[in-house]
């Protein structure tokens, strides 16, 4: 028997069995996976935050190039740091899939695997979803539920002018990855999970709303210079950013030294999941504090103002033209 | 300029931003499309509920056969079928959908109309989503939220020894078209809604909640047997059918008398959205003033008992032997 005819013997009710049989209880859910619905418990002092995700072979991911224990991290991570984003407490997920049948058992219980263990480390439950055959490539729908405290949620829209710009981590490390892979040249190793499994920065986000740090925040997907407009044309501000403070690994600075404009990689490109947010200078001390006790470097590099624009400066005072290398889903070519 | 140039130019971000102004504001929505997440208050007295679902051209839908305003009406309804058949209200919708390039602006405004009039039409409102290319078929992503008094959701796992078992409006008209598109004959015009379009059936579900009045109930997407049997099986109970009570319209019970055996579509197929539920036999009286303040026929069709298994019986008394047409995503072919 082929391990195809293991998962058609499984079938759709065998494979949720499965799938429930590998979840552990939480707290906030009083019903899991096995229902018409899931039901869960929100806080009386909480809000319910929810974001919704798709993510389709071809488009999103190439399987030449990742495994499928690392799409199903993925997968959850990408999701979790919209949660991060607003600064909330990640509590469940949702997986739609739709699998080619091209695709082994063993596919299915590797992604699974990923997704399951990546859901736990986030201290979240897989609490409900849908599958089914894919006629065509391999879909991946994943939903994503979290809290935050009444009124803590950080939006895009608070920027206020005189606010200083924040990124945690470094920038432009998925997108080199990606870059290697397009142009047949093997990645750097010390980058290649920063693309294959990113991280969502949910203990930076929290951190920030408990302590009322930031006035606005959004995770980096669509790449800084998209995700910072997306903050100032929702808070109605401009701001300038310092080309010099922009944060990079050590391997990126050493392949801009290779090959000159690849920085645009790091401004355009997206797909880092760090967290961008502006707060008011006198927050400066205790967001050095958080940055010593996460260990996650938090760099400031830029401030918001009350124009309209976005201003990229090099060091010498010049403004800095980049290229375009972000993504517009209907705009553009596929990443991957 | 073409159609699919305009969406091209429109982008992902204006086409977000002309759903979102498409979207009227709810009292639970404190934050809806534009951020990273939602945000959304939940009443103390309340508890969430919570259903995934994917539909997939060519797995669960035909473009040949449905509209696409059609296909945004019927992607709503099937999904928030499941918080009816909790008995909850319905709040919000998140749409993930990636769009192939050979469909133009036009499809997708229609789509998205039948989207939002369904979701406003059972009191909900689009609050996320996600949009991409697809590089392969149509595909769509609905999560919905609804909300359900502390305690009073109704889920599969309630059904006691004795109950009677009901079943709301009539089965297999549904598959009946689908049965006639496939054949390639006129299906029905009578029922073509019933397929294209089919009504999630909450004013009946919230009253069953709120009135107490049902132990389990699930709502008929797989088929009466199979979903029965997810009742019985989450209850651990065994349960009787009556055949002749099963409730057809009348141009379904017309084809069976020209072709035999379709009765077997009423009990197998799927796809009725309709409410199926036990309930004690001191809650008889009840159910007939719903069934008439609703206008909505709830037929007595058996009743649950202590044994392990399902068995239908004709008018004789003789055990009614069915053939399956019932859908597994991982053991068969795509229902269209």
């Amino acid at each position: 028997m082929t391990e195809n005819n293991r998962l058609t013997t499984l079938g759709e009710f065998g494979l949720i069995e499965y799938i429930q049989s590998q979840v552990d209880p939480s707290p906030f859910l009083r019903l899991g996976i096995g229902d018409d619905c899931s039901i869960q418990t929100v806080g009386s002092d909480e809000e319910l935050l929810t974001s919704t995700d798709l993510l389709i072979e071809g488009v999103h991911f190439n399987l030449d190039w990742t495994n499928f224990e690392q799409l199903g991290r993925k997968s959850v991570a990408v999701n979790v740091s919209d949660i991060a984003a607003m600064g909330g407490t990640p509590r469940s997920l949702y997986l739609g899939l739709a699998f080619p049948a091209t695709l082994s058992l063993e596919h299915l219980e590797q992604f699974l695997g990923g997704v399951l263990s990546k859901t736990k480390d986030y201290g979240a439950v897989l609490a409900g979803g849908d599958t089914c055959r894919s006629t065509g490539p391999l879909i991946i729908s994943v939903t994503v539920q979290g809290a935050a405290k009444s009124g803590q949620a950080i939006c895009r829209s608070g920027a206020q002018p005189g606010d200083l710009i924040y990124v945690s981590g470094t920038l432009g490390d998925s997108a080199l990855v990606l870059h290697s892979l397009q142009n047949n040249e093997q990645p750097a190793s010390e980058l290649a999970e920063r693309h294959h499994c990113p991280e969502a920065r949910t203990e930076l986000g929290r951190s920030l709303a408990d302590q009322g740090l930031a006035n606005a925040m959004i995770d980096i997907s669509d790449g800084l210079v998209a995700d910072l407009n997306h903050i100032l044309k929702a808070s109605d501000k401009g701001a300038v950013l310092s080309l010099e403070h922009i944060p990079l690994s050590a391997t990126f600075q050493q392949a801009c030294q290779e090959q000159s404009g690849l920085i645009d990689l790091a401004l355009t490109w997206g797909e880092d999941y760090e967290l961008l947010f502006t707060a008011s200078p006198a927050a400066e001390k205790e967001i050095v504090l958080l940055s010593e006790k996460l260990k996650l470097s938090l760099s400031k590099i830029g401030s918001v103002n009350d124009g309209n624009g976005l201003n990229i400066l090099q060091k010498d005072g010049a403004l800095y033209q980049y290229r375009q290398a972000g993504f517009d889903h209907f705009a553009s070519e596929a990443k991957e």
